[in-house]
């Protein structure tokens, strides 16, 4: 099938699947737990033809581990299915209600948003995440996985497909991208997809947003910081900003840069160097670090990195607003903390650093939808509209007004003897 | 100054502006009000400049009426931001709240998205609407109007910017640009603008969309129809089918095409004939239709124009089926409106079509952020992400995640003896 057809599929099955029964939806997710432990020797077997494959080209150590689709790891999706099962209903919502007049009353009310795109990289479970969420928030899902992963993905799959479709989903919700040259094709329908959701490196989600009209919700660079403030409990310090480079270094939300203002710098430093060294982790410093410790050098080029390795870059600041203003410029919007005792500081932080999550005496680890609390998750944003940080079920959600009048018509409100509009807030659920 | 330059200065007026007090905003909203009023000649002189010259050029009378800005025209703006200040502060306003742990406490807090550059028709109220708007929800502006009001736009914008600057808002918050050149580059200025909202015909958001990687809010076409199903009352649907059409004919929430149920159109069809003569209406109709009704053919050209003009296209369906496939092949996901007396076919409807506003009995012309009493608006947007339908000042705020802890690390939450996350809702406003 050419891709303008199976986008024109999805969208189709979108429209019913947006008005389709919360029960109906639970039941095809519960389908695809069993029917995804029932298949579980064909998706184990074809996870083991993508490990010797992926053994053969010598993928490094960390990406096999990804590339992995074994019996625990099917227990798992299926136990984050049934927790989605467990979740109320997020279509049709009532998300505030207003009396125009009389018998006129306007709700808005959440719906899916309609076909999602999502490019995603080597791990299978994130395909049965992804799509066991769009079917949860009644959206149509067109999936790309890594190529690695070409054999787990099209089982896993057809599996999901089977499964929902015989529960009475829409024919066509679920469809598999497998080449780049059919990415590269979804990018040009935009009459038949509403959202591009690509995870993967900041060169990636860029060369993606910049060759499409649709809509690109970004999972881009972490380059997160921690500022250590001049009335920063210091011994709390050093355990934030080793827990935020060390306890994950390959991901977006472990920090790159430790700003330090100079009045706790000279005792700080040989603390937290002491800290990273138990940790192996390397030390790039800017001059005035350098004079208080042994460090390689930071220049600017390290502010605009994202290691995502066991190197930190660490940069004395003279006061608060130099860090925010570091932040604000080397930054990309994705989480950034303080430490301090003093809460007005925090409380200024928290308003002007410019990021998708801002925290005070937390680990930058701590940004991920998981730990938010907000189940799985679709993706991180670091765009400014829509959905921002951890992207969970919500960031799926659009809403619609619907109207419900009495055969009232535009013309009586206006002119000579109009008559005027209540404009009351109700509270009242939208209930048809 | 070159617009990377401009962009800049808006950026870091933003930053500053984002963490702005409520009342030193409101402050400075007074002031634009009271400098509106005290500079009204030199407003009215440059509006009557822009007058004599597209008098010269010969503009149209409907033109030449949304160009003129007289001391109605400033009372009334004036009118506008007075409700403004007397709205609640919309910015700082916990979402939701949650308990991670003991502790450990995660904020959802709306915000400014930063900067928005808003390209706008000629009417220079627009100009001070949009940037009330945007100081009202902490956002700087990068305003393009029409160069028919080019002399009006100066002096509005300067006016504005003086008084708002005085009254202690960040100076470059507002920027205004004067030609089309300024706008190409301000598309490239994806670092410093984090939303475009373009005003005007489909092809120009078209056009807008396809030259930027800034995400764009769509204030496109209205393709919107009236479907008086087989259950309808035929009179309420001929007074709201005329009012959807007449009551203002050259606006995006207009209907165009009206879909009429096969059982009832042998009746309703001549009726609403008799209710379009009356208002000069020219109808033009499916082969079915004009079984019924002289009128000039419509054919498939027919369901995708605007016509933004005293004219109706009118199908016969066979079921609720066609007319909802209909809608949702050919409509624009503005506004559709149902007339029926069945209510299960008014949900279905609702639900069924993919637009930002779905009506049951009441006239497409509701659609409208006045109307919706949503205060003024930016635009109404058709796309499906973030902001849909009518948009006020709730689609200028995004949220940020603020995280308050005492020292927490990830560490301590993962591997054997990890602690546990409560993800506990609490019913707390953030409070700093």
């Amino acid at each position: 099938m050419d891709i303008i057809e199976l986008a024109k599929s999805a969208k189709k099955a979108s429209i019913e699947l947006a008005a389709t029964d919360s029960q109906v939806k639970n039941i095809a997710l519960g389908g695809i737990a069993k029917a995804l432990k029932a298949n579980a020797e064909s998706i184990i077997a074809a996870n083991q033809k993508d490990l010797a494959k992926a053994r053969e080209d010598n993928l490094a150590g960390p990406l096999l581990k990804r590339l992995k689709f074994d019996r625990e790891k099917i227990d798992d999706v299926c136990a984050g299915i049934e927790s989605l099962i467990n979740i109320a209903e997020p279509v049709g919502r009532t998300v505030s209600a207003m009396e125009l007049d009389n018998g006129l009353e306007l709700y808005k009310v959440s719906c899916p948003i309609g076909v999602i795109g999502v490019i995603f990289e080597s791990r299978p479970d994130a395909l049965v995440q992804i799509s066991s969420l769009c079917l949860k928030s009644g959206n149509a899902v067109i999936l790309k996985g890594g190529s690695e992963a070409a054999n787990t993905n099209r089982v896993l799959a057809e599996t999901i497909k089977a499964a929902s479709e015989s529960s009475g989903i829409a024919a066509g919700w679920i469809q598999l991208l497998e080449t780049r040259q059919e990415v590269a094709e979804m990018l040009e329908a935009d009459e038949y997809i509403d959202l591009i959701i690509p995870r993967g490196s900041n060169e990636f989600v860029k060369y993606i947003m910049s060759n499409t009209t649709i809509p690109v919700l970004g999972h881009a660079d972490g380059i997160c910081h921690v500022y250590v403030d001049s009335e920063a409990d210091l011994d709390m310090a050093v355990r934030v900003s080793v827990d935020s480079k060390c306890q994950y270094c390959a991901v977006c939300n472990a920090a790159e840069t430790l700003l330090v203002h100079e009045s706790i710098a000279g005792e700080f430093l040989p603390m937290v160097k002491a800290g990273f060294a138990e940790k192996d982790t390397e030390i790039r410093g800017c001059a005035k670090t350098r004079k208080i410790i042994d460090a390689a050098i930071a220049d600017e080029h390290d502010w605009t990195t994202e290691y995502l390795d066991n190197i930190i870059s660490i940069k004395v600041v003279s006061d608060f607003s130099e860090a925010v203003e570091h932040i604000n410029k080397f930054g990309s919007g994705h989480t950034d903390a303080i430490i301090t005792k003093n809460a007005q500081a925090a409380a200024d932080f928290m308003n002007l650093v410019d990021s998708a999550d801002v925290f005070w005496n937390a680990s930058t680890r701590f940004a991920d939808g998981y730990r938010f609390g907000l189940g799985a998750e679709v993706g991180v944003s670091t765009t400014k509209i829509h959905a921002r940080g951890p992207v969970g079920i919500e960031g799926l959600l659009i809403y619609k007004y619907k109207l419900v009048g009495t055969g009232q018509i535009v013309a009586d409100y206006s002119g000579p003897g109009a008559k005027s509009y209540s404009h009351k807030r109700i509270e009242k659920e939208f209930g048809m």
